[in-house]
């Protein structure tokens, strides 16, 4: 058997259609554009290809986005500074701070500085606790494009067993909280597994459906899951290759070619989960500012609308 | 077999004679004593009955405890007046409101009134943030009893799998977010199973730690465990017994007697994770003490110490 790839990349295209269409509609609505401004420090090549793809997402959905790019050594309150003043401009309603940021600054302390109704990562506390709580919410891209995929792939998990390989602040803990509401999307029963766990094979062997974000490549092996599972591949791991134009060539935490020969379905690196990454990061900028200029609830901007 | 009965009782009584000489400790180092005040809405008995426990047991430990017992009616606004006048007294180090509420008043709005360095029961979600994210925070108390139970009674969840029964926002969410923490005490895989899991025992039968937390009696029986597994039991339910003195007995959400048969360890009701609850308060009440008083970081009250 081979598996079906699932093709994030033209899922997120589709959405990316559905959220111009929505853009387009809030503009209508309210004359102002959904605004999003994303600080990047120093000079990391994967933040720069990140921010990139955001930026040209953005783009292509009628997000207005600026990057704010400042030097490494750039002091943390002077970026303290900085999102003081995002944060008081009605004019921008989503604030990214790409990371990882520089050594001498703490990231958390900037995290915690963004207006929680901008913070359109969901990474900061009040967020995340809201978030655990099943209260309407920021929801973090990575982990809300998972369920997005799964969904639009045909591969619902709601009421199946979901094994989740790390517990990342990133992606394994938040998808936990978010896939064990009691939703109609949702409620899956969830196992997270991590470098604590002896031996992982007896858990993603269980799994409908393994979700691995352990960042480390071949984590998971086609020997390791059952046949008919589905696969999502979060890793992105850079692989020296002699070969390739750049030097390297990017893999998942997945042995692709084994999961390949044993799932139903399997998501591929890149092309999977990193497109709707990107894409949930436009949709939550609209969220949040249907939120913050039209007054709506968080969690209810029309998207799907036809 | 017949399992060992964890003994809840006498492990919080250990933790009230530890706790009872951090907080002489505490009185001497600042002339303060760590001080709690309850809100307590209504009269719900089984709610009254709580309170009076918590009470004692702060009695017991030196911890000022004071209830304020308001009528049902009483409008939300008010509670709120209340909490804010709590929330600005440095005499008070802790406060907590009595759930449930009445259906008047917006439990969630009270809760997030609370400041969260005096959010004893660890429900502020910017504390339950803290918690998924394994920062220091005010840690809610049936949960750390539960982690606290486990280790006193030589059942360590580190590197364990453990399954709990049960997702709500008092018990099996916060449960999973801190068992799940990469931390000498925690670092279990860690199973949620709910009501969209369609059959539990194919999950329980695999635990080496079951905890039960579901709200329902008989929720899990022997013929669910597999032998020489620990069953710890958070439920309470009231159960009508003409025999009984007040006409009801308490029941878990565990079928005592067949899962005491296969089970190495499992904890009664009541007299189990009850008392353990009660004991976290009051170590809630000190923590949140030594943070304002003494601006000691949260979570270091030297509550083991010698």
């Amino acid at each position: 058997m081979s598996a079906e790839i699932i093709d994030g990349k033209a899922i997120a295209r589709q959405i990316q259609h559905e959220l111009h269409r929505a853009v387009q509609a809030f503009r209508k609505r309210t004359g102002a554009a959904p605004t999003l401004r994303v600080l990047l420090v120093g000079d990391d090549p994967a933040s720069h290809s990140y921010v990139r793809a955001k930026a040209r997402t953005c783009a292509a959905v009628g997000v207005e986005e600026e990057t704010l790019h400042l030097p490494a050594e750039t002091p943390e309150a002077k970026l303290l500074s900085i999102l003081q003043k995002l944060n008081a401009d009605p004019g921008v309603h989503g604030i990214l701070v790409q990371l990882p940021l520089p050594d001498h600054v703490n990231t958390q302390r900037i995290l915690e500085a963004i207006d929680p109704r901008k913070d359109v990562d969901g990474f900061h506390p009040i967020n995340v606790g809201r978030l655990a709580l099943g209260l309407p919410t920021m929801e973090p891209c990575t982990p809300r494009g998972i369920v997005e995929l799964l969904h639009r792939s045909g591969h619902s998990p709601v009421r199946k067993h979901v094994v989740i390989v790390g517990r990342s602040n990133l992606v394994g803990k938040p998808l936990m909280n978010m896939l064990t509401r009691k939703t109609e999307r949702e409620n899956a029963t969830v196992t997270v597994c991590h470098t604590g766990t002896p031996d992982l094979a007896p858990f993603t062997r269980q799994a409908d459906i393994v979700v691995v974000a352990a960042g480390r490549p071949n984590t998971l092996t086609g020997a390791m899951i059952r046949p008919g599972a589905v696969v999502v591949d979060v890793g992105v791991n850079r692989i020296d290759d002699p070969d390739a134009p750049r030097g390297y060539r990017l893999v998942g935490d997945v042995d692709f070619d084994s999961v390949r020969e044993v799932a139903a379905a399997v998501t591929p690196v890149p092309g999977g989960v990193g497109p709707m990454t990107t894409a949930m990061l436009a949709y939550n900028t609209l969220l949040a500012a249907c939120h913050q200029v039209e007054g709506l609830p968080l969690g209810t901007a029309p998207v799907n609308e036809t």
